[in-house]
């Protein structure tokens, strides 16, 4: 995936214009754009959003996934390993015996 | 990873706290946290900041790519697919021979 | 209130590191503090919340309307005027016979 | 401006939507509004995009304050007071002999 995304941008040529503060940017107006679909909205009408709007989400969400993983690259972050390091420190944070059932921040554990 | 994903959230019972609504709202405040890291910076004071903090970044960019899993998971999108048909819209939107080297928004080009 | 949002800046001789860019991040990442206050509360977890951290909540907000008002200054807005102009717009946006008890965004009104 | 923001919302009957966690979201989403105008932009077409787009970005910023009256409001909180308060708190967190000059952030003055 990651290959994709990089040579869709150099494609274009547009790693001149792609400042780590800007993809960061990008990154925040996606996750919002995914946001904007649930506001307003209680759990059942959620729900029928959902049904009604899949592929609309799931296309901000891989706009999300984009810019996740050309932020990577381009801080030449390996996401997979990081994703993994981050599961287990998660894991050390909010041990299972602890966290089950509760929705309480790892500080208040 | 998705799996993995899952696998952590279910092990600690914590679907029943998780709304669209509230996961898309996770999804926001992680993708702050990376931008977060760039705020006040110029360019060469981000690439400083960025060997100094790689693990860093990484982490938050591992917690929004947790976000995007768990919600592609509950809202049943299949995020590989999602991502490689958006990736074919973007490809219409900004075709090559138009886009290259512009950093126009797609209405303007 | 701008005054003093100004002479708290120049006193500290900041005025250097403020971009428009970098101030709307602030602005941005105010208002991510305000929502974090809400997050995986139902409603009657919200007014909980509300009774126990008023003043926290007070202190965020302050912040979002800091960098409102510093922006406003350096973009030379006068948000007086912003504000009302654009509560005209909202008006006939959403006629109050058309949007009366309807959540509805004003394009499907 | 307080009363005329309850005013345009109880003129609609909106007040039974609102809910704290959804007018945050607001507050957020009206934000990265704001943010979106300087996205990809250098300090020169920062500049140049003020001028040109005065009035769209002064109608983005009122929608924050909007939202700031409101959920200022609907929580019970004199915006007015909190805003002294917290510049008073900041006034202490960045004393001017330390802060001038300097973007550290009060953690490491």
């Amino acid at each position: 995936m990651k290959e994709m995304v990089v040579q869709f941008r150099d494609d274009r040529d547009w790693e001149q214009f792609h400042t780590p503060k800007d993809l960061a940017i990008s990154l925040l107006l996606e996750a919002s754009e995914v946001l904007e679909h649930f506001q307003w909205k209680n759990n059942d009408e959620q729900a029928a959003h959902i049904e009604a709007k899949r592929e609309d989400i799931g296309d901000e969400l891989a706009d999300v996934l984009y810019w996740v993983l050309l932020l990577s690259n381009d801080l030449n972050i390996d996401i997979s390993e990081a994703f993994e390091r981050k599961l287990g420190k998660n894991n050390e944070k909010y041990p299972v015996e602890k966290a089950k059932g509760r929705n309480a921040k790892y500080t208040e554990l």
